[in-house]
């Protein structure tokens, strides 16, 4: 079979799992207090342009969600989020878990925009009820979308002065910042993320690691006893030093950056010949998710080949489907994939 | 001042506050397990025409919805609601706060769909997905809605039929439920609530009572310990009689339906009133709020004598205004009122 | 029967029924916003000797507890009680279900001590592991204890002291304050409580209302929108002039003060009755509650004529129970009980 | 520096390195669906001796217990343990987070006892009040304990038999399990763990893993909906392969009993040099953790060429710390540290 399923279908990079190999019998202190954490929190804020950002280490997406907008937010806050934000609908309810409501702002192509964003926040704080309401206390974007779009640096910023306006934080769920950052086109570099949010991560569990997530804080904003919330909420690796190895090895040599570009180059053959052969894209994805308009005919074929996701169906014949590629794919891969379709 | 701002001004129905005073100095367990609990429980179920039935007594609506749905639901499911439920935009997250999501789904005057109900839940299990997902555990309406509006009996079996379907018990809001039954034209009797809801509250707060709403399970359904879950919220009253003897007076010679009706004719007379005056609705409802869009000018003016309740802007020239009538609200403010628009 | 049960089995003092009756047309705005809110809360403050002190009214103790610790608290920081505590044994778990751990405390007579409180501090910050546990985020207190005990103004102002050292508040749990602060020999008034205490409230369930709790705030300290958190946990009443009518009467002409009183000087009968007898006592009790050892056989012959509480078993043939008296306990009725003793 | 500080300060056991080596670039589903978490669950079961447990993998012990806890148990209800076990106090208040109190009974070297956990059973069903307090929901214990030690089969059963009496789930932390497993004198087997545990993990993360924790349902209890659970407390690992492969590799020809087999060895041959050099041990531990008195002149001389942990104070002059050996500890490096004692 084909595997074009998602961006977490092998292990680590060799690189990373190197890393792992020879740092293995090292006796280190746990829960992060190693001098890999370290090395990989100085080469991050290194990368990001922003030497007092504080960076610490988590395992998965999800859990980065839920505990930092549970230890940012207040308990009358809720987080303002587009309406297809990871938070909003494929975290199981983790942010309600932890007690806090999503504010769903509707969205385009994945994203959420100034205006509207400005316009959300105008209405609550001019609504005479709006004590009896959640208030809005940080504001979620991912970057790419879950549609794997991207904001340009100009919105970026427009977003940004909004929050700060409101007083409230930008955060960014980079679960694929990598293959943001590699993308064609972007004007955003990693730099411009550091300037603009106030809290991101990351993503490394889809980009080259085993596991696992850089959380970075950005303007000397870290809650206080972070650390214990992160225990309290069951994600304190006793060898935290998995983490921060894995982050050590990606930040080394701009890994990172070059292994994400693999899924951009790979992507963009397969958006070519997807185009060539005169498929229909749901949306316009610059990274390494490809959304494609499938009849149903074809798309039983496939699957006796290739392992792709459903998405959603889009009328009584067709159906949506994606191809993801990631820093594992191999472009013969693609090739034999371009065969089939 | 006229005031038609709510329809919870005044204090208690005089009938209402003559057994408070008649049963003051009565000794009597606490906790709920007082004869008028007993009393009012047993009238309610009669009432309802649902001898099984289970009623509890609790303080006010936020609170019942907080602690129903908290107890029903397991941790991994959510409520549905229209987008526009009171649980959805005017609990303060209180859903949230107990752990579970809102499951918005669309309305139209206040009410969700049985058709809309049934693709949500059906699209839910269809996702490949959903394991990711929040699962729909209940389904909260409202009757009469925020709106004012009322579902009609067939509306009520046929979302009862989809939840029966599903295996997801149908939650009526019944913060004004007196004004609903007493409405003219509606088709839905207190005995229908009962057949198609599995849980339902009765509304005191806003019907004649100082606090309290009477909490019914229809179907033998009530959670195990649910009083220890009360009183785990902070909704278990040392007195319990509060609401015993307010509701067992309520209960009485039909007097919770007697004072609704006051409601609605005032409302109807009023609503007269603003037709022949030319008034335009923003929604025509037949319970005791009034929707109308007033010029700006008009506003400001009444404001000086009037008090009622901003709803929406409606354009840059014109606004929404709310009226409420109430069992306590007299002709005579009404035609003064009249006098005045 | 006669009813030595609890201090909750009667409605509300006459007078204060009479405000209720007296004001039960006006109509007021919702929420807390009327004008009986206000004047309630600026008596108490003035009562309190503390002028700038933020009133609050809640329906319950149990409801007080679980959102004032919910709301001051960080989500890393747990409440230090006695192990006797309310908050740590009769609240169903009303503090852990919204997230905070009670840290307990040993304690003599329901009370813990300072140098007890200063160990259980000094020891949390010397451990290397503190960062793994639950951090201390304040100090309960109940005056009177459950054990109807009482700190001294000496007791309290060592405990403010070491919770000032260590910037975490001390809360007064006030269920029964008023029958605290009226007994013989204490030297705590009122504005001693409001001077060592950040935060308490004053009982007004077992103390004349038929409910409510008035929370103050005596250093500025109410958390911001705090009544949203109110709302969020279901305890913002509509007509919040229950609250606000009956906290008003309780503090016109020392009502409070007076009824509470009653209460002492019945018990005191009570307690010179048993004494006179024979009766041995569990715990010496300057309030309210009386905690006398009874053989088993005398119990169950008590039993067919007066209502008292168990309280725990003492050995095979003895139990210690719990008489307890209130403001509206007559003289009569503990000369009745007298003869049956 | 000699590092005796605890059990996780290396990596993995090189052979899990080496499947994880081998099996990286295999392209797997997410979320624990790959044959990897399949074929480690098989051997596990059979390990068990238990073919119809349900096993799911977890990357950490808080996050386990965490999410057992709040999964298994009912919003009113709380988990009994020792005041001195993981959940009561180096979690963070991880349970309480999840809503649920953790109702303490006295411990006796770390174990408690069926007879005291019978009677705070029996008394609670007996407390007329028990309905305003937390019910016993589920019994935590550790094996072996936080003091190293170890329950006997006989008191497993005993155990075991007070949880079935009063129908709740008797539920292990296997942190340490392989630690307890490999102990000398033990009667206990991996067995006889399924046999009188309702739900127990067997611990990765301190016994050869980088991470990851073996949770087994043995009784065909598992949660419904289990899944969503994990998601929902941010635990589901996208690449669920980390914790299969490695638990895979733990349960092939034996590993995880032999590697853990050098923790005793190597804590037996310490405690035998401290036996002889006349060191007084705080606790008779017989797995791989050896709590030993220290004065503290002695203590301040290893600090300097040993790492190994503050426990607690003993008294002015003494101090009790801890050593910790582990599957990776080198038998030279304990007579290297042997030297300096």
């Amino acid at each position: 079979m084909l595997v074009f399923e998602n961006d977490y279908s092998e292990g680590a990079h060799q690189k990373v799992l190197e890393r792992l190999l020879e740092t293995n019998m090292e006796q280190l202190p746990g829960y992060g207090a190693d001098h890999y954490c370290e090395s990989a929190g100085e080469k991050i804020r290194e990368a990001c342009g922003c030497p007092e950002a504080e960076v610490c280490f988590l395992t998965g997406g999800t859990q980065t969600n839920q505990i930092v907008i549970g230890a940012v937010l207040k308990p009358y806050e809720g987080v303002i989020a587009a309406e297809t934000g990871h938070v909003s609908t494929h975290e199981a309810g983790a942010i309600e878990c932890s007690g806090h409501k999503v504010l769903e702002l509707p969205q385009e192509e994945g994203k959420i925009s100034a205006d509207n964003l400005s316009d959300f926040l105008n209405s609550f704080y001019e609504d005479e009820n709006h004590e009896h309401m959640v208030f809005p206390g940080m504001v979620y974007i991912s970057h790419p979308t879950e549609y794997g779009t991207l904001y340009t640096k100009g919105e970026l910023a427009e977003l940004s002065a909004v929050c700060a306006q409101y007083g409230i934080p930008l955060y960014m769920d980079g679960a694929r910042l990598g293959y943001g950052l590699a993308a064609e086109g972007t004007d955003v570099t990693l730099k411009d993320v550091a300037e603009y949010c106030d809290i991101f991560y990351i993503g490394g569990t889809k980009a080259g690691a085993l596991c696992g997530e850089a959380l970075v804080f950005t303007k000397e904003n870290i809650p206080p006893h972070f650390m214990t919330m992160v225990k309290q909420r069951g994600a304190l690796l006793a060898k935290g030093r998995l983490l921060g190895v894995q982050f050590d090895a990606l930040f080394t040599d701009d890994l990172y950056y070059k292994i994400s570009r693999n899924a951009i180059v790979t992507a963009g053959r397969l958006k070519q010949i997807l185009k060539d052969k005169g498929y229909k894209f749901y949306i316009d994805s610059p990274t390494n998710q490809i959304f494609v308009i499938l009849d149903n005919g074809k798309l039983e074929q496939l699957k006796k080949e290739v392992v792709f996701s459903f998405w959603e169906k889009k009328d009584e014949d067709h159906t949506v489907v994606r191809f993801a590629t990631s820093w594992a794919t191999r472009m013969e891969d693609v090739e034999k994939l371009a065969a089939l379709l």
